[in-house]
């Protein structure tokens, strides 16, 4: 076994573990979904959207091991909960943040989740596209194209179920309620988004709020939902302090490696 | 709701049922591998075969149900098992033939179904685009391109198993062992494929059966694994006489369909 699980050391391979592991932790979570959907094309759209995450998590796990010659699976796998670097928004499960472990997934839940997610990915992508670092601006330059379209399908599902019956529009202001103080996190300036911005790595997390408003508020008006008061903020996931969900996301993900690590199978 | 669950009528509503059931069981199948694989690559390349398997299943589904004004959705949540016309390999767990309901997968067992499940599609579809049914001829067109690379991808893998250690040898070999009597039932000539072959719709499934050898039987060769004894043949997934296996399966893909009838979520 050759898997080490440190967090990578050097500034841009944690920046990228943390743009990687956002992806990654989404990817897992729409996994969920599969084959457990309730429209045979929606399960296609949503197996179809977790590729697209892993396929970026993938490209910027490689980038953060390779500084020190760890593979991605070796991030992926054998990391524990709190060398991962994902936002909490991420992690939050299927079935919302007070779901127990196991609970069925809430699909209103999901589609807010991935719009006030995937519109912080396309706003940061946007940005990315023009960083110092080619192989960031490489990736982002194929993922901005992708998150666009998660973000498209999250929005018409977000109006189509706030703007239908009076159950599906209470659920997903419900869920918008349970989600929307997981957002404040993703636009923190920390000491590691500040030394990206000045290195020219990527934009500061506070620059992209205006972007990110402009893409999500039509949607939520249109979907006839309130934009919840500012209050309780969570955060922490920067830091590798995560909810408990994370353990149990991991549990599954890491276990079939772990049982047999190193092995081709 | 408007939902109908018996089986189409119409011969050749009830034959592109039974290709397509064979695809949308095994898109569940490996789907279930969903976010649970080894690797990450491998992660991504199970969940592209099953989203090719169950494109493939969305198209036969359509077909069928069209004759009586039936949706895919309606023949794929609204069935119960008794009305699947999937052959029984397709439905055998990850976890092999004698698995507890739950058990977790084994990677050999899904490899060599794969190879052996896949290489059957292979055969039947690149008999069907000459099919004068245009609608089947048209989906086996695009179906054999992806059946190529599923067989493939389950070659390869067999053959890294199979002529790997001594260890990973014996559970492939097991797998197969397990497996091949299920093989059987591909290539009965009942009374809907004399129909089929008699109407120029589809193959004979009998004479399938040289083509299929000459791609399995090279493969397991390489693998260094000996094919098993014929015996046991076990069979009556084309009149929907199936396993409990299936039960288990459907009961996850149509719960949440079903807790819901009709509704958009």
């Amino acid at each position: 076994m050759t898997g080490d699980h440190r967090v990578p050391e050097g500034q841009l391979a944690q920046y990228a573990l943390r743009v990687g592991d956002d992806a990654l932790i989404a990817a897992q979570r729409l996994a969920e979904w599969s084959a457990r959907a309730p429209e045979m094309e929606e399960d296609i759209a949503l197996s179809n959207i977790a590729l697209d995450q892993l396929g970026v998590a993938r490209f910027l796990l490689s980038l953060a091991g390779g500084a020190d010659g760890r593979s991605e699976d070796d991030l992926a796998y054998l990391r524990d909960d709190a060398e991962f670097r994902n936002c909490l928004l991420a992690e939050v499960p299927n079935g919302g943040p007070t779901a127990p472990p196991g609970a069925s997934g809430d699909f209103g839940v999901t589609m807010v989740k991935l719009l006030l997610l995937g519109a912080y990915q396309l706003c940061l992508y946007e940005r990315l596209v023009d960083s110092s670092e080619a192989s960031l601006a490489e990736v982002a330059g194929k993922a901005r194209k992708e998150s666009r379209y998660h973000v498209d399908h999250a929005a018409q599902w977000t109006v189509r179920l706030g703007d239908g019956t009076a159950t599906s529009q209470a659920r997903v202001q419900q869920a918008l309620d349970d989600l929307w103080p997981y957002t404040h996190e993703l636009f923190e300036d920390d000491p590691l988004a500040v030394w990206a911005a000045e290195a020219g790595v990527g934009p500061l997390p506070s620059s992209l709020r205006a972007a990110w408003d402009a893409i999500v508020l039509p949607v939520l008006e249109e979907a006839t939902l309130t934009v919840p008061p500012a209050g309780w903020h969570p955060t922490g996931g920067r830091d590798g302090r995560h909810t408990e969900h994370l353990s149990y996301l991991l549990a599954e993900l890491q276990v079939l490696h772990r049982a047999h690590p190193g092995a081709s199978w």
